[in-house]
């Protein structure tokens, strides 16, 4: 069941390794059927270059095993709870990618300096708060989805295709899982700007909102002028 | 019409990406053909990997697509006012390469701090003021190229060919599109060095001006004797 | 002799020169057959180019060479004590790595800031003290060991599989050569990470134990749930 | 005429490409046959690609070409002095090697942070004086030799086998091209890694004397013990 959306994460998941994301087994990336409510999903701890298609998990919105001889990723309770909050999103991918780890490891959204930012992500990237410590021992996974959740309450996930977990890692998300890894791409990458902008002076401030505004609407929404129109 | 010039730009554009300058479609080149006051510049958004010679964009200087089926860069208004104002300036390039926006993020020229970047930039690297409210929501890529134009005012663009945009990034030009490259890819290395520089002492001052002087005119101007004097 | 052994020594030597943690003859790796206590270990100062099987050289617990034409490495005493002081390690592996280096000649340890690092080190990555003016003159590859085995006192050398060693460098271990790797790229990873930390926020916190406890042993113990529960 | 010696010197600036320590056409490796006096180098702003050993120049001491159709790197006076100051080195080389610029850039000697600094180099990397407007002016190749010597007045070039110079980069030396090359790659590594301490902990301090004592000297000179013994 679902063969194309199995190949399109396993792609996801290879791409995520060709873009230097993911060290060993870490990381893993996902697509939901929306009409059928199911997820795809990276197996647990499985190396990458002996993973195929048929290896991917199927599960549903409860984590229920629908297809797959594997166990699911261990992160999977978290895709499940943002595939519910997050009712446009196709694809999710978390990674422990170097220097969006290193933000998160210091509990701080990324702000947004400027129009590479900008040109994803509507304003700063958020950080969420820590779990308490019932939460975490307690559900982890899933209460990590709820803290992504409640970060983003009064945001739109569409226009901020991303998140830092606090002593984390990044997850990103987009319309599908190759959007998703384009999201992890872009959040690794405007990271290390940012932290490059912290070495020059580390009293930097965010771009102006109007500029924010200006990079962010010319390549999404009704009035985009980027690119070839399709 | 330009086959040779479409050429040349295809090759910078590609070339961009071989030095690890752009990320995706991220980043442009364009070249100008002096006599007819023709630019040719990248497609907006297409993949570098199936990018051909044909697929260049030719405007006019008012940025009228004279030959090409594809939409031009969006930053393509920035390239012409580049064109306008530096008369000697045949080939322009523009990226979000990660040290040299680090900087462009921290609105803070990239001082001369020493003989790497005194043999291409004659001083700082400037840094654009910001733009206001007003030139971002009105001709944003025109208003780009002109604060540009206004941080070179009693400024060689020739001795100092390239410039941060205060929360954006750089650009870089030269004598034709490969020229543009090569000083992209050395304001990408000076940005990383003078990086280092400030995590080894962020209190460190710039090269003496009678080093900067030694430096960069004895690779440039009538008495250079650096290369083999072709 | 142990010639199983001896390939996979080699092949932990090389495979950290794949990993990108040494440089020209740098770093070492070694194995203990703990049925005849003998150790196999690189020989020193060898080309990783040019290195065979057959080129290990075998000691037993006191240094004595049981069998090899080249000197062991000369890190040999250090990996004694550590097999001598951990019983239950069955590979180690000493590297220059970059990141790693940096920490330890900043003679600090690696805080547990994030989940990365929990996964494989059950807290913070200790730092030794340094040793003496006569512990350096004295055996100072043996008193390195000892300081190591100082620094684990009332400590699981399973559960922190990894230590720097002040104004030096990592070493790391496992149950046997290939895990010893697997342990020092995820500290060279780390090591990285933690400096990006540094650079956002020089005063973050290390994540709270909870979180340690909890990205620990849903790997490791009786109670873990990630990967596919061979 | 010294046609191996030609051989090694490409061979020496190939490898300097190989090992990521230039861009472009920076950089220059030369050697001495000390029998004749005579120095074969790099010639200036040559593409590596196209380089030939026939391509390498010989001057005498004094700066004469003794054969080579092409003019000798910029920087030959500068590696005339130290082969004149430095009777040990038989090979010499220049970069603008990005950690080590950052370092020169900042004016301020690489601090002994470490074993791995210590294997190489007896001690600090000491950093020249800046030259003055007068000796910048006048015979600048030259004078920055003279600088690097009067900042060797005590030392033994042979100990300290590097060097940066203040605002401009580093050069390194060896018994012949090779060993300066290798040199050079120490010197870059030791520069990142100790950047990487500057982050960690800006007021980092030296490793002991005893420290650097023993590792270098367990390497060179007569109680030497690492390595083979050849």
């Amino acid at each position: 069941m679902l063969e194309q959306l199995k190949k399109e994460v396993l792609d996801a998941n290879l791409e995520l390794v060709k873009r230097g994301l993911v060290l060993y087994t870490w990381g893993n990336a996902s697509a939901i059927d929306r009409e059928s409510g199911l997820v795809v999903i990276k197996p647990s701890g499985v190396d990458y270059d002996v993973m195929r298609a048929e290896d991917m998990v199927v599960v549903d919105l409860d984590g229920n095993i629908v297809e797959g001889k594997l166990r699911p990723s261990s992160d999977t309770p978290t895709h499940l709870e943002l595939y519910k909050a997050f009712k446009e999103v196709g694809g999710i991918v978390h990674t422990h990618s170097t220097w969006a780890v290193g933000w998160a490891q210091a509990c701080q959204p990324i702000p947004c300096y400027g129009t590479t930012q900008a040109d994803y992500f509507y304003g700063e990237v958020p950080c969420t708060r820590p779990l308490t410590e019932e939460e975490t021992n307690t559900a982890y996974e899933k209460n990590t989805g709820l803290v992504i959740k409640e970060a983003f309450e009064g945001k739109n996930p569409i226009y901020v295709p991303g998140v830092l977990c606090a002593n984390h890692g990044p997850f990103a998300w987009g319309k599908n899982a190759a959007d998703a890894v384009y999201h992890a791409v872009v959040l690794e990458e405007t990271a290390k700007m940012s932290a490059v902008t912290r070495i020059v002076n580390p009293q930097a401030k965010p771009a102006p909102q109007y500029v924010v505004d200006k990079h962010f609407l010319r390549k999404h929404g009704k009035n985009a002028y980027y690119g070839q129109g399709r």
